[in-house]
């Protein structure tokens, strides 16, 4: 079986690492960065690299595993140019958008709207990680408007890479996504600008900086052409999140200009209501 | 040699428990909690538990580590108390108000303002964990006002914990905290508070939480006293920070809302700037 895999960074080159390692499969890679193609080869994430028409030639499944501005353009052209029974997989961090720009597609059915949650905050070929998708959740969005023979080879898929699936609606998704990942990445990116700042006139502040730090701005690493494509491509919940957030601080602020320690007290305890989620 | 440490929690107790393993020193703990003196000797925390006064007593240390807000008020109980050869350190996050309330006290020069960097996010006795301190960093604040035996023992203190000791003046560490620590339990608390708000009519929004949504959060499980009381103690600097961390969020909205995805890749790109910093 050959699985073409387009975009070799984080995701597309750990699952291109898992997949190779299955019996009877052949991964194909595919990206328009030479430096991703060679890497990958070097790397051994994949059993071959091809160009774009190349790898879709006799692929029974294909992977789009690029930045999710991206994905919408490509993935037109992949199913005008696929067979009739291959499936094709998007793997984005948004869906709506997605879902839309391919909902009139005569090929339609051949394509599964996927995002399995997993990442660092790490890019590129060299990022790859064996096992980085085990016991996650992948979701499925619009399953009713794709083939049942192209949702069972996904849900095969994404179990065999050790995935729970779920369904949902796109806009579900990319509005639960706005509060659990995008607006946790916009806080980091943020707060890694905000010290940075301070560090032009303090120059040791990074010094003092311990665990709790490190651990609030990790998220600041991540790549900015895939997040950026993101945010834009998740405007509506991702302001709305915002707003939520900027208001949250600012009545926060408002309670320390005022001195009012005990309905600070009061904001922290409700926000110790996060261990009922978190282990 | 009798140290006692006022106060059995996170770190206290952290501190108690090193304290402990070394030779020749007797820990005696002090807590207006009967659970945690209860508590922290059952765990070995300490080897005796006692009254304030006789904690006090023959102490030839005397480690302060409550609440920012309540160091003040005891602070100058225990010296007024102590025999003239007792040094008092306290272990305080926040330095200026607590220095600038002991300043003319008549044994000022027998207390050492602290402030060990280290920590979890988790509080009480049972949070005490051995070697929290080693190869951290603690600040001196004004040690040209402590006594030059009580800074010598002091350093020692804290190099027998390992530590390395750094001196600053206090509005110089209360600034540069307010950037890398405090600022970041509050844009934890509030991450907290925006998504548990979401939670009220999106139930399961929480299943799709991955491992960066729980690095930002982490710090949302910290202690609602000891953190309001610091946030309280230091108003200018956090309400300083807050003030730049809103703007860029502001900022950042305002792009997402106007498409600009270039002016997005660009404040990313400026805050991957942090990889300089972690490691």
């Amino acid at each position: 079986m050959k699985i073409t895999v387009i975009g070799l960074g984080l995701i597309g080159g750990s699952i291109a690492k898992d997949l190779k390692s299955q019996m009877n499969v052949h991964v194909c890679g595919v990206d328009e960065s030479s430096d991703h193609t060679k890497l990958a080869l070097e790397m051994g994430l994949v059993h071959s690299i091809a160009t774009l028409d190349e790898g879709l030639n006799g692929a029974e499944i294909v992977i789009i595993s690029i930045p999710v501005d991206k994905i919408e353009v490509l993935l037109k052209i992949v199913l005008d140019k696929i067979g009739e029974r291959t499936t094709v997989i998007d793997v984005g961090s948004t869906k709506a958008q997605i879902c839309h720009t391919i909902s009139d597609h005569r090929k339609r059915s051949r394509f599964v709207a996927a995002h399995p949650l997993a990442g660092t905050e790490f890019s590129g070929p060299t990022a790859a990680l064996k096992g980085l998708f085990q016991d996650k959740k992948n979701i499925i969005c619009e399953s009713e408007k794709s083939a049942p023979d192209s949702i069972d080879t996904a849900l095969r898929l994404f179990e065999s890479l050790g995935m729970f699936t779920t369904f949902m609606t796109p806009d579900e998704h990319d509005k639960h996504l706005a509060y659990v990942s995008h607006l946790s990445h916009v806080s980091s990116f943020m707060l890694g600008l905000t010290v940075l700042d301070i560090e032009k006139d303090e120059k040791q502040i990074f010094d003092l900086a311990g665990t709790g730090f490190a651990s609030t701005v990790r998220l600041a690493k991540s790549n900015p052409k895939t997040w950026s494509a993101i945010f834009g491509k998740n405007k509506k919940y991702l302001v709305e999140a915002l707003d939520s957030y900027i208001l949250h601080l600012e009545n926060f602020r408002k309670h320390i200009e005022e001195n009012n320690i005990a309905a600070i007290e009061e904001l922290i305890t409700a926000s110790n209501d996060i261990k009922r989620i978190l282990k």
